[in-house]
């Protein structure tokens, strides 16, 4: 079945340990377009300027991503520039240039309302609110946040989240929102604004699945090396709606392998710059490491 | 099979946020013991002063732990004194006074000699060293350490790691030791120094196992109530030496098992102060948590 995704769509400027990328394709949608796609057909809704190169455009659509929500306005795109220290678990904020980002309202074509998956990427609560009045009936929506929206838009926020059947989040932002740093407790709170569930993505810790009567944790994959974590969280939600939509179920047991399937999504995600190599991953590379974790936890 | 352990016998001020204890029975050697003895023989050897209350050998004796190697000395037992903040996963020390311990040189019992479980919990590194030359070639030598002998004494902990089979230590002090942030790199480091196994216990992040072609990746088991995590490193080792001995394998699925093993049991030792959840503890509590576990990561 289809995702509709509505996020960012970015031109990064990153620095890390190892390396530097300038105005690389980045994003939240853009991300999560790229990794659900392995698995499912993507609708992508966002905003860039008339600056975006063309080349990242038709790079999407080769990629079989639906880009009729694609608007391509007068002015620049959406930049953001930062650095991530020593052991890659912190970003620096250079820069942040919304640009035409800044003025963006989604629009959602016609011919997308009714699209059985939504994900709504991290944009501002209220754009997020916003989106769920435009589409009919949705199967599943899934949505992500960041510290900044926790911070100036809590209560709006809040009311997202009476809509939405499973959030994903970092440790630090649930613990941000809920004031817990008790995952459990945090995690419990949370589900009482209305997720039927709650996914804690942890970085190298991996991430963990909770709902009122479910508990699932799963390890990262193990890597010797990374190289830029930039989209880690939204190739992560990538693979898990990815996987979820190429199913279409969402029982306990689909929700537990979906977790996996983002997990190794973003493993491979991490390991170079931008989307450099996720173009280099097939589906057969995804299976390889999903039996490599099912080996790494059975005892 | 029997299990000598050599470490720190202690009285510990501690406040949590729930609640605070004065002179509560702790230290390396008293944790591990008491946590290996669900499962196996255990031979301690620690030194405490004339002000020791009986009440304490006394329970570790009716526990059936052979304390032969305890010695009692003139003078004051080492205590310890210490908080936590709010999310407990750092402890603060407010005071050390070594006391009796800062004169501690391990002397083993001619009976003990032979014991084919050595675990060497966190002493100085001469010491533990001190220990191997003084027993008879034991079949698995485990240790532990801590952040200060990495920084003052980390050529005699080098030194220590060619004798050992598996070390065990935090994230932090892995990190620390190696100079690596990254768990598999730095892994690799410490076994090119000696051991065919570390075990990198992470806190609420579970643990993992390494070796040359050995991941496995435990969770812990989650707890929304933690009182004192004071002694969860010690229990852990406890658990994992402990259920080692008990089924005298070291092949890599009974490593697997006693990681689990580990967790459980100090799952457990952090839900109250000093071993006052642990000494309600019983056989089959650790077999329950143990398959909730099993639940908790399958998919």
């Amino acid at each position: 079945m289809s995702i509709l995704v509505v996020g960012s769509i970015a031109l990064d400027t990153i620095q890390t340990p190892t390396g530097k990328r300038v105005d690389a394709l980045g994003g939240s949608a853009t991300y999560f377009s790229y990794a659900a796609s392995f698995f499912s057909k993507v609708r992508m809704v966002g905003v860039v300027g008339s600056d975006f190169p063309k080349e990242h455009v038709r790079m999407l659509e080769k990629r079989g991503i639906d880009i009729q929500g694609l608007e391509i306005v007068d002015g620049k795109t959406f930049r953001w520039s930062g650095s991530y220290d020593g052991d890659l678990n912190k970003a620096t904020t250079h820069r942040t240039d919304l640009n035409v980002f800044g003025a963006f309202k989604p629009k959602i074509p016609a011919s997308y309302k009714a699209t059985p998956y939504v994900f709504l990427a991290n944009i501002d609560p209220d754009l997020q609110r916003d989106v769920l009045r435009q589409v009919r009936r949705p199967k599943l929506v899934i949505a992500d946040t960041m510290n900044l929206w926790i911070d100036i838009k809590r209560d709006s926020l809040v009311q997202l989240l009476r809509d939405v059947d499973i959030m994903i989040m970092n440790d630090a932002e649930i613990a941000q929102l809920t004031g817990e740093h008790n995952i459990i407790r945090a995690a419990r709170k949370v589900l009482s604004y209305g997720p039927s569930y709650i996914v804690v993505k942890k970085g190298s810790h991996g991430a963990v699945l909770i709902g009122k009567s479910e508990f699932f944790s799963a390890p990262a994959y193990p890597l010797a090396e990374l190289h830029d974590p930039t989209g880690a969280g939204d190739t992560f939600a990538g693979g898990f709606v990815g996987y979820l939509a190429s199913v279409k179920k969402a029982d306990r047991l689909t929700l537990r392998r979906a977790v996996i399937y983002g997990s190794v999504v973003a493993s491979y995600n991490v390991e170079d710059f931008s989307l450099e190599r996720l173009k280099k991953t097939k589906k057969a590379d995804i299976i390889k490491r999903l039996k490599e974790i099912k080996k790494m936890v059975s005892w």
